[in-house]
């Protein structure tokens, strides 16, 4: 795509230093990567929007370091290994270089931990808000990538964290509620992809807590053909979404941008679920069951009920 | 990322259809695919905006079709053949539904001729212009991915096709000239992607002309660390595009958006290219040469003498 001088200036001075070898240095037409024949390849983009998926006063260093941990989650979802990314931004002119400077810092910062690198991208002016589309790959062994449409009449279903904590931080940014302790922003601002955990042939399919508890659910029960109980109560909630009462627990379990893995499993599995997330001192809870059924959600309060929901997914603010 | 039920249903209506099995029905967090051991994989990626890269009134197929286009030209310049793509929206609550089903239209068109499907991607709301976001994988055997980096002094430089029509096409389309048989205008809405000649072993570089001619030419001179020299009388130029006389050569030489491959080649080689280009029906024409240097282009009318460029290269109108 057609660049001015300035945007070759702005990939060089803020992204050249991101890019591994794949990305022939930002100068090529595209980067190269070389597959063994072992390995299937996963690939996963998400697109954020200023004022849609992030608010304009957000610190850039975290804007970048949740763009890059919201595909990271993708990759834990499919049981992949983080490879590399591709990075396109369409900026307005009223972001000037240290807005840049400062999300170029998180997102650097984030690479290194997690082990990847830029792999190529784009840049465009525009009248607008600031998009920015982030597209990850991951590895995996040939054939194991997690799905999400085998789950099993009979699975137990399990929640790795807690649930409800970032729906709860958007609240407190947008003056809805007050988070004393930071903690509910955080939670929003800087989601912790669950990477690693060895899932493979434990659990019988797999997501990432993207558009809320009850509708993530809905996409396993719709794609597997089977329906899913979920026990409201038993829906892990931090110690601060727990202090401000069961008020807000519907607000918990519709609302979006956790990035908790959400999994079924068999009863037999069970132990090597537990040891695996032990492992890797991630806590899980188990909150549910699947049924035989056609794509149904049903959730139950600690009667057995039917726990009225404010809404069945979170809403774009 | 968080959906809301509106999205789900339009990537279903509009996309599902085009999606490979790659996609897996665009159901998961990620698509899959699996490379063997013997061909690489090349991801390019491009964003239009709207106003930007394209014009509002710019029919939607051919938008679809040009962004398309635009990826597949870069699979072309690195020798690879077109694999899959993701495709990311942003759409503002302006575009109905008319527009996206001709867009869908128009890449399915596309994609069927150009044997390729749709493996993933993305849509959200935006309260700015339409983004869209198209990622490309194409293969290539092991190690034959085309470079832009080994112009060699004594090289020929050749481009394929006419230079200039498209930068023409805009100026027709914003009013600042007249294009009688809409030649020019379609250029610029419909590049051509010089797919599938077999280059390697041949060409020393390679790229598409996006940027401009110039431009362009100076990324190989910069990247191969060698000068460049263009003789501007040489440049091909379409029967509608001379006719306008040479008041616009210039714009021709700088104007962006063609999508032509530029290449360097050894003159032992000439022999070979040429059959590769006439097998493919694909006119090639030889505009310059390689020398020694250190990334300069210099352009030489037909006396010998600097030919003046009014600019360097396209700017986004």
């Amino acid at each position: 795509m057609t660049k001015g001088a300035g945007e070759f200036d702005f990939i060089a001075r803020f992204f050249r230093p991101l890019a591994g070898p794949e990305a022939c240095a930002l100068r090529n037409d595209a980067a190269i990567i070389s597959p063994n024949g072992h390995e299937d390849i996963i690939l996963s983009t998400d697109t954020l929007v200023e004022g849609v998926h992030f608010l304009s006063n957000d610190p850039p260093e975290t804007v970048g370091r949740k763009l890059l941990r919201v595909n990271l989650s993708d990759c834990a979802a499919m049981g992949a290994t983080p490879y590399g990314y591709l990075l396109n931004i369409s900026r307005p002119a009223s972001l000037g270089e240290d807005w840049f400077s400062a999300f170029a810092k998180g997102l650097g910062e984030d690479q290194s931990f997690y082990g990847l690198s830029l792999f190529g991208g784009d840049t465009t002016s525009t009248r607008g808000p600031l998009v920015m589309t982030l597209t990850i790959l991951g590895r995996v062994p040939k054939g194991e990538a997690l799905h999400r449409n085998n789950a099993q009449n009979g699975d137990e279903l399990w929640v790795t964290g807690t649930i409800g904590d970032a729906a709860l931080g958007l609240k407190a940014l947008t003056g809805q509620l007050t988070d004393p302790d930071g903690f509910l922003t955080e939670r929003y601002r800087l989601p912790r992809p669950r990477l690693g955990i060895p899932l493979f042939g434990i659990v019988t399919a797999a997501l990432d807590v993207s558009d809320g508890l009850v509708q993530d659910a809905g996409h396993i029960a719709e794609e597997s053909g089977v329906s899913i109980i979920i026990e409201a109560e038993k829906v892990p909630r931090s110690p601060q979404a727990r202090q401000l009462g069961n008020a807000y627990l519907s607000d918990c379990l519709s609302g979006g941008d956790d990035y908790e893995l959400l999994l079924t499993c068999p009863p037999a599995q069970r132990g090597r679920l537990l040891e695996a997330a032990r492992q890797h001192d991630i806590p899980i809870t188990r909150i549910g069951h699947v049924e035989a059924g056609e794509g149904k959600v049903t959730v139950l309060d600690v009667d057995g009920a039917p726990f009225p929901l404010l809404k069945a997914g979170w809403r774009h603010f």
